[in-house]
């Protein structure tokens, strides 16, 4: 017997059955892992039920970031469990929920977030950090926190792990209830598309610049690394009045695209004789206020450091450091006042915050049309990542 | 023809008559060092008069910190210059000032500032920091900013070099004037022995509590070393309220005075099996709101750092790192919400805000008598230095 879900796979929302498939397992695609590095393949897969407090989703849309590039690469061998499903980008609808959870029900929009909110733990209840103590980000996490087992098997019955409490590379997904952020059509006007961004890159870049930094009108900005993250600094960097917003890459293919997003001034390392942080210091009367490190290199990391003024910068790390490399700072030089900080999912508490969020980027405070350069369907998953290694794309959407 | 200021060099402040050498070059006390790591002479030396924006002081007291033992030894290469007078904490009067100087005179009660505030750079001008752009801490800096030549020379005219800003191991030393703070006896009740601690040390820790952690009530303390810093740090945080003060040291003598200045709990490395910040994380429900690093030793910075809470913690690197060694921890861990940044002179803009400091210790904010363990004539500077090395003094002040 046909799964519904499968004959509803490549269907319009108006014709999900959702009930249908309540409380039964899903056949369903999905893109599987094998072993680091190895193909993605598009098989189906078994999606079991949501059991207490989670949350089955039917993705609509998912995306791909940098995360996910290097997991699949397997880069830090402490995260690797196979088979995986990748992916933490995304937006979708719930399918079902299991026991206990009250707060979101079938057919509502969301996005699963890889940085969840269970809203009772101290770090949730503090309003200085957007961590959590159950679900924040854990690469190594492959299970489901609730009995430790997973919620995905191949069709003959073997597990398939989870990865960053989202998973999204599959039809449908299970996460956790603190993992899933719902939005009232009546809150905002953004598309499904859209909503995808606010899952991870442009929510961290933003947030970045909004929560974390808090730049202020009239200020300096340099931003390492145009990617979705970076260009999504500058959008929230330009929203909140920055007077010079510098972009640092060496692909200068991503400058054109940067300058309608708030960047105002260029540099490529590779076309500099000098360090870059002097070359910023030079355009800026001593350094920025606040500098950004989108790359996850820490000889970039040490340039964004250098960049800020003393007394007063900030650099924000955004980028994600597989390497073992420790910070390239010495100890007194954090005494010139220079600081550095990190961020994850830009400062923003997920369920508490980004309803608002989505709502203020419907206003056009952020413009968030920019930043999807490319769609396809799910089957051709390689072809999204090819987009992204080669810089060619800043976020290919892929649909069901 | 003996010397004004030398007749009166172990005289009464009452006997100075400090018109006696205005303009003219002084003959004095001062112990200088010819090498690294070679021993103070104790000898007479020429002390020029104030050039413009300078101030020359007659020194009452001074005392040693860790950081005139470093450069003493000569750890840095980079920053030994030789001959040398060090010393950097003291308090004293002004005797004679040079052209311009408009806010200090002749019998004003001063302590010279290692960390200079001219008051008109765009440092001095911002909240934010307590550095200057011309007055900064500079360790390789050894002679005056003005002419770029040194106010100290040997009787036979070799010059001297200066150190910090200060060189207050000296009967009479010249300072720039940003480096120097006015205190009047209406605005506090403070003896010019505990003035002396307000040059360093003291403000240092209270300042590092009060102004760059901004320590709150009923919040947990985690203090690395109990030498002078640290234990300031502890006055500072228990005037704030702190509910917990944990005092850190592989030295145990130094748990007593500790215990009458505001430490609540002592850990002994030496006696713990587990790293000190699991320790930490077990008494106070998974890390310190606040942790300060008093010890300039990488390792210990790692304990501290991890000893702060995830989500919140705060790191304040107040020891002085001599060692070419690079920050021990790795970018994604300030992902995990635990931050940490420099402090310089307990971020306190001298010359604006150290006299309302003198005002709330006069008051009895933080009590300043405990400090002073020990008091010697100047000429017994050696012993001084070796009360500080083997752990026996807090201050020593050294008269002259």
């Amino acid at each position: 017997m046909a799964c519904p879900a499968m004959a509803n796979g490549n269907g319009s929302l108006k014709n999900l059955k959702l009930n249908d498939t309540k409380g039964k397992t899903i056949t369903c695609k999905a893109a599987v892992v094998y072993g680091p590095g190895e193909p993605f393949v598009v098989e189906n897969i078994l999606v079991h039920p949501p059991q207490k407090m989670e949350v089955r989703i039917k993705i609509l849309y998912t995306s791909i970031c940098h995360t996910d590039l290097s997991a699949w690469r397997g880069v830090n061998e402490a995260q690797r469990a196979y088979p995986r499903i990748f992916g933490h980008e995304a937006s979708g609808i719930v399918e079902s929920v299991g026991e206990g959870v009250s707060e979101v029900e079938e057919g509502d929009i969301v996005v699963p977030i890889f940085n969840g909110e269970c809203g009772e733990c101290s770090m949730c209840k503090c309003e200085k950090t957007n961590l959590c103590e159950r679900f924040g980000v854990d690469a190594t996490k492959k299970v489901m926190e609730g009995d430790g087992t997973t919620r995905f098997s191949t069709v003959n019955g073997k597990p398939i792990f989870h990865f960053l409490n989202t998973s999204t590379f599959s039809e449908y997904t299970v996460v956790d209830s603190a993992c899933v952020v719902k939005f009232l059509d009546s809150d905002h006007s953004l598309s499904h598309k859209n909503l995808t961004l606010l899952s991870c890159g442009v929510s961290t870049g933003v947030g970045g610049a909004w929560n974390t930094a808090n730049v202020h009108s009239g200020s300096t900005v340099a931003i390492f690394g145009l990617g979705v993250v970076g260009l999504a600094v500058a959008e929230g960097a330009r929203a909140r009045g920055a007077s010079k917003i510098i972009g640092v890459d060496i692909n200068p293919d991503k400058f054109i695209k940067a300058q309608t997003m708030g960047v105002t001034d260029f540099i490529n390392p590779d076309d500099e004789e000098k360090p870059v942080y002097e070359r910023i210091r030079e355009i800026t009367d001593g350094g920025v206020h606040y500098s950004f490190e989108c790359t996850g290199n820490v000889d970039v990391l040490r340039d964004a450091f250098l960049s800020s003024h003393e007394g007063w910068g900030l650099t924000v790390i955004l980028g994600v450091h597989a390497s073992p490399k420790l910070l390239p700072i010495h100890p007194m030089e954090l005494l010139d006042g220079r600081n550095i900080v990190g961020c994850v999912f830009g400062g923003f508490k997920g369920r508490s915050q980004l309803p608002h969020f989505a709502k203020e980027c419907g206003q056009g405070v952020v413009k968030l049309d920019n930043f999807i350069t490319h769609e396809l369907p799910f089957e051709e998953i390689d072809k999204a990542f090819d987009l992204l290694i080669t810089g060619k794309s800043l976020r290919c959407l892929l649909h069901f």
